[in-house]
């Protein structure tokens, strides 16, 4: 993280027709300029920012290299906010390579993951958690993910957590008015607008962090698990969600031996429905890891689709409804499949009482009926249906944890205040509070806080 | 190949941190405006070509899909000779594919792969020959294939081809004139100036022609078999041109079963080695298979390493001998491996003289002895000691098939002329053969030719 010196990567992908590779720091004009000639002869050191140049990269022998567009940015109007130089060339391995090379003997150096987007943080030009949100807007795969990132990055998500830390200074400040003025022993005069104060703070600390699961779903999508019975026609139910052929499918019981995990976007969402072997008891060891795995991918969904068969009794399913834990976060679906065999009676629910408080659905997986209203039913489950497109809500993992911390901390405040604990002890628990805060948006960050961050970056951003 | 129509395709790779769509077209800047809003408002329709504009992509909702850079150019002042719009957006899947479907609510169509290069064919911007180094530069993965392909962008070979086309010209001018004459039936006064040229001609062809064997090792690489009985120690040799254990190495003869095959860049020329199975007799099916292969892939290269131990005499290696036959184009070098073993008598040449006429070295692939002399020897063998920069050389096969049919025409001049064949059929053969060469540069083009040249474009170029 030397900041004085320049630095360059290919930020495109593999393959495709052109690369762009990019150089970031303040000598990045004079060292593409050292290695190309427009074809005007114009010196790149004496033109402007955003604009372009055709010209050529020639080798140390003067061979040209490639013939390139090369486009301009002049500090502070760039995404690192440095002089960043963007060499569009041919997307051959060996050009890459060699204009690397080229700008490698003209002092640049090479880029480590993040550290374009770490030099905007440290420039300014981005706050930490939006910092984070380039990393996220270039992973989305849909339209959630994609909308959760866009919004963080245009600082909804920063600003909310700037009020927050507004709100707790004055609180700090009301406290402090009262810590002043402690020892002649006066309460401070408006415990009630210090307690109004306190409240709003909770709430909105513990929104946030309860928006986290949410979040999560629509940034990595929403686990889900498909359990029962063997042949209760698992498979067939996921590949009518999948509308392809992905999970192998067999009237022979016991067909599916490994878990099969797969994606598909539904309305915008990312849906990981997992297949799971049957359960039952089995002598065939491959089988039997089946089940254990099958346990294992039970306790990782957000949603259990538990699929049973119509006329099936509680009885029938009582080693699924078994096997499937009691976390208290898991929501459970109970799909009746083969609504299509008339001949059999529906699901009993009076003598189902353990499955009354759960959502039921009748469909045929073989046929696809009713297959939308189950989708429905999962997005409902979650609590999909609810946001607006101002909603706030937090989807990185480091901004969870420090959201729990700032409301571990406000909570202590709370508690303090009905217990009559001192007000120093009070502040302290919010100086606390808002070090979490920072946390998030990098007002407070340490080297090791950054390093983690960026190196999950890909390189070349 | 509808040149009215305004086309985008992604130009970069798969992944990476920012990616670029291609605009061309009359409306490209107009359809770009239509879901672009720059951050200080300016319309795009009134910037100049080589300028880079930053803003906004909305969809429909007036939502935001991305932050971009936009970089003009305007015709006739692009790579397709067409109004051009570059849009940098980031890398997600979902950003490119939602830029793509606003830019096609936009009347903007699909390229298709290669469409941009063809359209810059169809602009007169490029020739033929140099559209088609285009899609070689793209490709290139070391130093070699990448001067070729730099050499004919940069229109050297187009400029000899179009040399050759006008000494044609010339001679038919020089015949017509001799044919407006025929009836008075007076002969050209300079018949030797006539032959002179037609022998000038002939010779640059035929050596044009020639160049492709190398062009071709230039830019696919060489074609390397190593040979030689049941370990004699080809795997180790292969491991140790490769300097990396890739095939599997043991005592036990009969190893490699299956052909492998490993390239490596030596000087910046790709060389890819094939390890072959021992050639004995065997009852192992497995291993039968393996000799079949080994056939094979001896018939494919252009190099053979015949590996034979210290000590060995005609007879031990005549199995091998046999199974070489006998191209003509194929080069064999003779290694004699295990020089480590100084117990055992070097070679006795004089004994083999089928293997006379061949070079020797000998190695010891365990050791590393020698290998660089084994390597400058095989670049000696193909002919790669005698190219100068400038040597033109062909690497396409269309246009090796252009020049064969262009050497056989002039040759049927040169026929013709030794046979007193009338003037008239003799021009018929020079317009033949200029036709051929205008093949080549794309003077003389049809619609399937263009087809299956840009076809195998990637998309985006």
């Amino acid at each position: 993280m030397d900041k004085t010196k320049t630095i360059s990567a290919v930020a495109t992908g593999e393959g495709g027709a052109i690369a762009v590779i990019r150089v970031s720091g303040k000598d990045s004009v004079s060292a593409v300029e050292a290695i190309f000639q427009s074809v005007n002869n114009k010196k790149l050191t004496d033109q402007k920012g955003f604009t372009v140049h055709y010209g050529y990269i020639r080798n140390a022998d003067n061979q040209i290299v490639d013939d390139v567009l090369v486009t301009l940015f002049k500090s502070p109007n760039s995404y690192t906010g440095e002089d960043i130089v963007e060499i569009s060339c041919h997307a051959s391995p060996y050009i890459k390579n060699e204009i690397l090379k080229l700008l490698g003997g003209n002092g640049v150096e090479a880029a480590a993951p993040g550290e374009f987007t770490l030099r905007a943080f440290l420039n300014g030009k981005l706050d930490l958690s939006q910092a984070e949100a380039v990393a996220d807007i270039i992973a989305s795969e849909n339209k959630a993910s994609h909308n959760i990132a866009v919004n963080q990055i245009r600082g909804g998500y920063s600003e909310e957590i700037s009020r927050l830390r507004e709100r707790l200074i004055e609180l700090l400040s009301l406290l402090e008015l009262e810590l002043d003025f402690s020892e002649e022993d006066v309460e401070f005069a408006d415990r009630g607008k210090l307690n109004a104060l306190i409240v709003e703070i909770y709430d909105k600390i513990s929104a946030l962090r309860d928006s986290f699961s949410l979040g999560n779903i629509l940034k990595n999508g929403i686990p889900i698990a498909i359990v029962g019975n063997p042949n209760a026609g698992k498979s067939t139910l996921l590949n009518s969600l999948l509308n392809e052929d992905k999970a192998l499918v067999s009237d022979i019981p016991g067909t599916t031996r490994d878990v099969i995990e797969d994606s598909v976007n539904i309305n915008g969402i990312k849906c990981r429905f997992i297949d799971t072997a049957g359960i039952r008891e089995t002598k065939d060891v491959l089988e039997n890891m089946g089940i254990e795995r099958t346990y294992e991918s039970i306790s990782k969904a957000s949603v259990i689709l538990l699929v049973c068969e119509t006329g099936d009794t509680i009885d029938d399913i009582r080693s699924v409804i078994e096997s499937i834990g009691n976390r208290e976060d898991q929501k459970l679906i109970v799909v009746v499949n083969k609504s299509d065999k008339k001949n059999r009676s529906v699901i009993n629910r009076d003598k189902n009482s353990e499955l009354d408080k759960y959502p039921v659905v009748e469909i045929s997986a073989k046929y696809g009926d009713n297959i939308q209203e189950l989708k429905n039913i999962i997005f409902e489950t979650v609590g999909l249906n609810n946001i607006s497109n101002d909603t706030v809500i937090v989807s990185n993992s480091r901004h969870y944890n420090s959201l729990s911390e700032a409301k571990a901390s406000i909570e202590r405040v709370v508690e303090g205040l009905k217990t009559n604990i001192p007000p120093d002890l009070l502040a302290q628990d919010i100086r606390a509070c808002l070090h979490y805060l920072s946390e998030i948006t990098g007002n407070i960050t340490s080297e090791d806080v950054l390093q983690s961050i960026f190196s999950n970056f890909c390189i070349g951003k």
